[in-house]
């Protein structure tokens, strides 16, 4: 057993989502572990991660819609220190979560047909955004 | 330290809740792993994974209905391929996540009193679901 | 390749979010483990974890206002066996999730600069919420 851990950035160009499943297998395949547990973990409190369809590009934009219409950005919010997608980007990131945990087996994540592997950015600008990459097994 | 990874098929009637508590505290026994960390996976985008109250059935049904609230289906959607109810169970997939990870010990995974692991059919017909199983430990 | 497993006490004073992170980083630093992953792991079904901004207290207000918003007491719930606050305690943890999974180097889980771990409190009287805390690693 042993095991692999490597930060990843991954620039984003304001809202919206970003597809990582081609770096994140590459980076799995390369590991040489066959059967294991990969952790994906998203090191702010303003973007986070999502398993979703990477079929359709329009699921991403009704995507980015619900998430602003459940975290509005004119709703009263007490702490705007660094603008109105301040607090709505936090509350994003509740939702949808900082990490995600995926078997790994013959070398890749054990990803369904139709998932694809997102870095959610929530702020309205771009950002350079780390992820950790971390995988365990055989 | 050792590891076990197997799929498991969920078969759902249509939108709900599935508990599979059972089945995979099962599995975890049968693989003679005492103590160690227990990753459940769904690989779909429009069926989930959650762990909630196991008592009262009346809660199951809140759940389904809060779901159906936070992401309705006539919320003009503009991906709606297979039917209305296709975008909002890819919204209430990401709500609820994809992977539980839970800790094992005495051979049994560390669920509270009242928890519960349930998949998640957000798709109004019945379908087949894929999970995975992976535990690490010894 | 080691494993190291505890539960752990947390005192609430009812609906609110409680930082955690420094009890859990001692706990890591102390287990000798210097690479490896953590899990955290909530034994509840209404009362959950999430990693949040740990600066501005401001924030901690709004989260709970918005969840408040987000699964409101006076929604007619079938299940109100403990009160008004039971069933959207349970939808919160739903909303938030009971595990957490977070790499670890040099001793120390690899959280961002601003993330914080927290549990969060649905319920409106205080509780102890028992925590798992689980490292694997080397």
């Amino acid at each position: 057993m042993r095991q692999s851990l490597t930060p990843f950035d991954v620039r984003t160009g304001g809202r919206g989502l970003i597809e990582i499943t081609r770096e994140v297998s590459a980076w799995v395949a390369d590991s040489g572990i066959d059967v294991g547990l990969l952790t994906v973990f998203c090191r702010h409190t303003s973007a986070s991660l999502t398993i979703q369809e990477n079929a359709a590009p329009e699921v991403r934009q009704d995507i980015v819609d619900w998430l602003d219409r459940i975290a509005p950005e004119d709703s009263g919010w007490v702490h705007d220190d660094e603008g109105p997608d301040d607090m709505p980007a936090h509350l994003k990131s509740i939702l949808t979560g900082v990490s995600l945990s995926i078997p790994v087996a013959s070398g890749r994540p054990t990803l369904g047909t139709w998932q694809g592997i997102y870095l959610v950015e929530h702020r309205t600008r771009p950002h350079t955004r780390q992820v950790d990459l971390h995988l365990l097994g055989e």
